[in-house]
């Protein structure tokens, strides 16, 4: 959805880095930072429940970059947060993939970057239907009505 | 609180600037972005009771950069906001210096700053006893405890 990214034949994640490497088709800025709308409980159940990243067996992954628009921003916290979860279920839909995809948010938005988020998920090959089910429930709710550009990156890592 | 600013003769408030000017002491960066605690009902009260920046008698400034601890991030947003208004009545408190303190809230967390927030207050000489009252009301506040580093820079407009 919006404008898609030149293709790129390899992506480096590179931690800690504040500008794009030399020669780099595309760079994407992020910063992981505390959590906008989980709950106390919320994040109890996802902590438990979450894998670490990195694992051997998750030879999978996906980037997807997500804009929302000005509309949701100025949305009041409340709202945003009963949009996101009472609503679209955002983490509870997400919580029946766990513990096969693990994740990892990035924040842009006050980085001036194109994009508000940077999501990144890791999966083995046999979970990637699954993980594929998962995006296209996400895509359905009405948390996405606010999407306003996205690109779905897949990679072997 | 925490370690102060080394002592400046002058500010430059610079609009859209992504780096420090060459020759300053020191410079924050800071991006104006959504609100994070503010629930509609209240956004729509500090709207209406807010100054725009800029009036010709708020002759008096001050420049309050903030650092939050670790324990403040890693709360849940409705810890965080419980904190802030429940038991703080951060926004309650503020409401009754309004439309005295024309206010503007900047985010610098994400940006790797030294500071969380850039909180920016203008007002008339004459107001500046009852913005001193309100400062010393939220730093008496619960929400304080979380507070590590602070530094208050007043300033003649």
């Amino acid at each position: 959805m919006g404008a898609p990214l030149p293709t790129a034949e390899r992506l480096a994640v590179l931690e800690g880095a504040r500008a794009a490497p030399p020669g780099a088709t595309w760079a994407l800025l992020g910063v992981v930072g505390h959590e906008r709308y989980v709950e106390a409980r919320e994040h109890k159940e996802l902590a438990a429940r979450s894998p670490s990243l990195g694992r051997p067996e998750a030879a999978r992954a996906a980037l997807i970059p997500i804009r929302k628009s000005e509309a949701w921003w100025a949305l009041p916290q409340e709202e945003r947060r009963a949009i996101f979860e009472e609503r679209s279920r955002h983490i509870a839909t997400s919580l029946k993939y766990l513990p096969a995809v693990a994740r990892r948010l990035h924040h842009s938005r006050d980085l001036g970057e194109p994009f508000d988020f940077l999501t990144w998920f890791e999966f083995a090959p046999v979970d990637e239907a699954g993980f594929d089910e998962l995006v296209a429930m996400l895509r359905a709710t009405d948390e996405w009505g606010f999407v306003e550009r996205e690109v779905d990156i897949r990679l072997e890592r």
